[in-house]
């Protein structure tokens, strides 16, 4: 194992949810499957491997998506008002018809069910199994230089009729995919104004909610750490 | 960006669920803070950063936490019979007193809501967020040398109780964490003949659930994949 520890980091932190900056250069089927690949080696609860991976390469069956991806916007855009609202609807929130490629990753819930060893007390972790497996294209994505969107605003019922989806099978994440002619140097919804990094000394706590860490040698380190992404 | 893909995929494929291999040595603060800055730096939706660290170091809490296992184990035993039963028993499902790092990872289902950006038609997608952290954190660990466990075979409830966690705050994954004497090559559960790796290409379809795809290309490029994988 040679893995630089850095050069995670540096990935970690270089990885962009991409809606609008998609080329149309294919993905080269070599590339393709070792995002799958890397996607199938994630964690999963009772190595129950729940996952599927849907390739959308039918011209109507993408337009049917977009359209459910209208018709969700629309909804989601009258929750927002004033300046909110101006900035919502200023945005653009996915590739649908502009990655070269979609995909959609599926949960299948009764998977070596159904009894599954991890899965008896917590009966949601076959889905956070699905959604690492999810990071880890994302992250191989990003290594191999493509760009990846996570696309949530679509209803769940739409995507499970759209694609003749059992009963038991549930969509987790509908994600865009190419090459891109760049990628911000920050979150988008950082750039456009409509969010900030929290900071991370806030979000860490010790033994019960709430309770600042005693320890000051990691309130130190996560204070150098924090220094260090701001410059 | 200098990040080889090659040495990605490495790092996906050495990753481990860790159970039984910890080692008592410290987990320096500064290492403790990167994999925390990792864990935030995950994608969330509409940048909304729903996670929070909570570091259980009192020996108390600890202990609760493992009494709160040994009952959710004996439930869970009781799902297998015969021969699954005899392996079930005889394997090591966590660190919870042997790893020096013990760390629940929490989601904050109101946090800048109630109406969030792309959570609207999924309500779900902060908790997908907050597993994108936990699936960062844990490759990070692997990069730093640390074998990482998730326990999931603890109860919701009883954690959110353990911990004081307000109404909308739910308990993700409660996370072991420390040096190991050994990584195991292959996942335990593969090992110990729990289950066995299921073939990539049973798994990707194209345009609805159960279709193959007729991309010639990537199915050659999937099959020596899993060829380069086997050997």
């Amino acid at each position: 194992m040679t893995i630089d520890a850095n050069a995670f980091y540096r990935l970690v932190a270089s990885r962009r949810d991409v809606r609008g900056e998609y080329l149309p250069d294919p993905v080269p089927a070599d590339v393709l499957a070792r995002l799958l690949g890397a996607a199938h080696r994630a964690p999963s609860v009772g190595y129950s491997q729940p996952w599927n991976f849907i390739l959308v390469n039918n011209a109507e069956k993408r337009r049917a998506v977009f359209r459910e991806f209208e018709a969700s916007r629309r909804r989601e855009a009258e929750q927002f008002d004033g300046e909110r609202r101006t900035r919502y609807d200023r945005l653009k929130l996915e590739g649908i018809m502009t990655a070269p490629v979609n995909l959609l990753v599926t949960c299948d819930r009764s998977r070596f069910g159904p009894a599954v060893l991890g899965r008896t007390q917590q009966p949601d972790t076959d889905i956070y199994s699905t959604v690492c497996a999810i990071q880890n294209l994302w992250l191989a994505a990003r290594c191999e230089g493509l760009g990846l969107g996570w696309v949530s605003i679509l209803r769940p019922a739409s995507l499970k009729a759209l694609f003749d989806l059992p009963e038991p099978v549930e969509p987790i994440a509908y994600l865009c995919l190419g090459y891109v002619s760049h990628f911000y140097p920050t979150p988008e919804l950082e750039q456009r104004g409509w969010n900030r990094r929290l900071p991370l000394a806030e979000l860490v706590f010790q033994d019960d909610w709430g309770e600042q860490t005693t320890d000051v040698a990691l309130v130190q380190a996560i204070d150098d750490l924090s220094q260090k992404a701001a410059e």
